[in-house]
């Protein structure tokens, strides 16, 4: 372990098992089966695991703060309102509560890793929000390592091995679909998130099966970064291909504005020519001419409930250790930028 | 004083001096004559009046935080990408100085007040940021009174108290005014933003000097609160005058985009039957159509320089005690919201 403090990820990986049973394993929890748990209790002899206590002397030395870094461009801030909703989720449960909200911007996720580091290290948090999650996150061991309260906001999956509030939107991207369908578009593409985040390839994934369901053909898959540039550059991108697509579903809704101010310029008439949908629910997408198809995720529900169950985290770790908060997939909402296919 | 502590705000009143003469004649420095400096200094005398030495206490004990209370609801972080861009000003500029943002909100004055005194109390942070101020504006006087180190961003006044980012709207909303006169206006009315603060007023009083500048009559001033909702309420208000203007002058972007989205749901063309202009510069006026006619006030390079400024009072409370940081007026940015008179 090269003189690291071992953690439950090593007990973990040493014993074959999900993060969520060792974790079960080692506090006594349901949800595992007794041979599980005696291999996790092996394993974590082997290797000297010792519980991290840092949690609970929090508890009672409390900053009364938590924290939350955005890993992006500060310029995300000011254009896309998705963060606005987000925080102001966060601070409409934390407020009554007392808590306070410590921001900080890392652009990359490794500036990101050493303010969360530091908000440890300075107590200056009683625990962290962790969103837009990378496949293999490294915030995940980092948290766990450093022993700081986190809770995740992740699609539904089972092996997340913290606390965690949950919402699918491959359920939104498949509901865009069908609406797309009926209208009898049969050529239609998607607009992606950047690389490498979950939510990302969530969309990804769910608009490949949706067509899949339709007995369609898969559409172009053109790159994005869920910024306003990012969905202008879609928009030239499918300028320049052979064949257009009749419709396409964006990631989320400031790239879907970016893409239809861009083909409106470019003299296209939306939907009429391209019909476009995003997936957010933010305000903007009612503001723009056609108004936006999109999913109303509701960014300031889970804001609010992602804090709720971190200060219920920070209250009570044991009881609330691993659990888990499902929100309901976001609904589709049809606006007038999608069309029947001309 | 009912056992409250004596401040500067006393003295300055005992002495009938501004509060700024008040503390560069106990402070020494220069910018007061002779005769003003006794007469403080003698009121000072005779109230008892102890500089705080909280300030300093708190240099050396540092939080390595500032402060930022939103006095407005919370829809408004999602609603008004202002926000997003000042936060994003301040982020920049305090990152690289290892410093983090505490964000709380307080929908009413009283309830941000309530923060600010937590905020000191704890220890939380080493100074606040406060803007949109209120005509008296009750913070002046807590902060001096608990010791908070601060700086206000306000309108280019000579007796602010504090140490200051001062950035004027009136040469703005001047501009946009000659603007719509050189397009053949002759009745232009304002939606005016909440009445009581600073900037709202000031921006009332620029649009007004203008249109006696141009020799015009004094249009319609339209109440209005910065909100999209507020704007939209004002085309229904102009929709039942008897004269309506050709023009509107908006306190901010964001009701300038509810009241042209509501314009076109009346069946107005914009800017054919109602020129329509913002003040701010935030993005959604380059994404609605027509394009927002505005004044381009760079919210993050507010933030930012109000931000480093604090850092600089909590690094040096005597040399900056008074600084004031003067920003260039925000330019006029033509749109498509705009156009000649019918």
């Amino acid at each position: 372990m090269n003189g690291r403090r071992v953690t439950i990820v090593d007990v973990a990986a040493r014993a074959g098992v999900a993060i969520s049973s060792a974790s079960s394993a080692l506090n006594g929890r349901s949800g595992v089966s007794q041979a599980t748990r005696e291999r996790v209790q092996e394993a974590a002899r082997e290797l000297g695991y010792v519980p991290s206590l840092r949690g609970r002397s929090l508890s009672t030395q409390r900053a009364f703060s938590i924290g939350f870094v955005l890993h992006r461009s500060l310029e995300v801030l000011e254009a896309d309102p998705f963060f606005g909703a987000f925080i102001g989720g966060i601070e409409q449960a934390i407020s009554p509560r007392g808590y306070a909200l410590v921001l900080q911007v890392g652009s990359t996720l490794e500036e990101a890793e050493g303010r969360y580091r530091e908000l440890a290290a300075n107590r200056r948090v009683d625990g962290v929000l962790l969103n837009e999650l990378r496949i293999d996150d490294s915030r995940i061991d980092l948290v766990q390592e450093i022993g700081l309260p986190a809770v995740g906001i992740v699609p539904p999956i089972d092996s997340f091995p913290l606390p965690c509030v949950r919402q699918g939107s491959a359920a939104g991207v498949r509901a865009l679909v069908r609406h797309l369908v009926e209208l009898g578009h049969r050529n239609i593409a998607h607009v992606a998130g950047p690389p490498g985040f979950v939510h990302s390839q969530e969309r990804i994934d769910a608009w490949r099966g949706a067509l899949e369901e339709a007995g369609l053909a898969t559409g172009a898959l053109i790159p994005g970064d869920f910024t306003y540039d990012g969905g202008r550059a879609a928009a030239d991108e499918i300028a320049a291909m052979a064949e257009r697509p009749s419709a396409v579903v964006c990631a989320n809704d400031l790239s879907a504005v970016g893409l239809m101010i861009r083909a409106q310029e470019l003299g296209w008439s939306v939907p009429g020519d391209l019909s476009i949908c995003g997936y957010d629910g933010i305000a903007l997408g009612t503001y723009v001419r056609p108004t936006l198809t999109t999913v109303q995720a509701s960014p300031r529900r889970v804001g609010a409930a992602a804090a709720e169950l971190l200060l219920d985290l920070i209250d009570d770790p044991e009881a609330n250790a691993l659990r888990h908060v499902d929100l309901p997939a976001g609904e589709l909402v049809v606006g007038t930028s999608t069309g029947p296919v001309a």
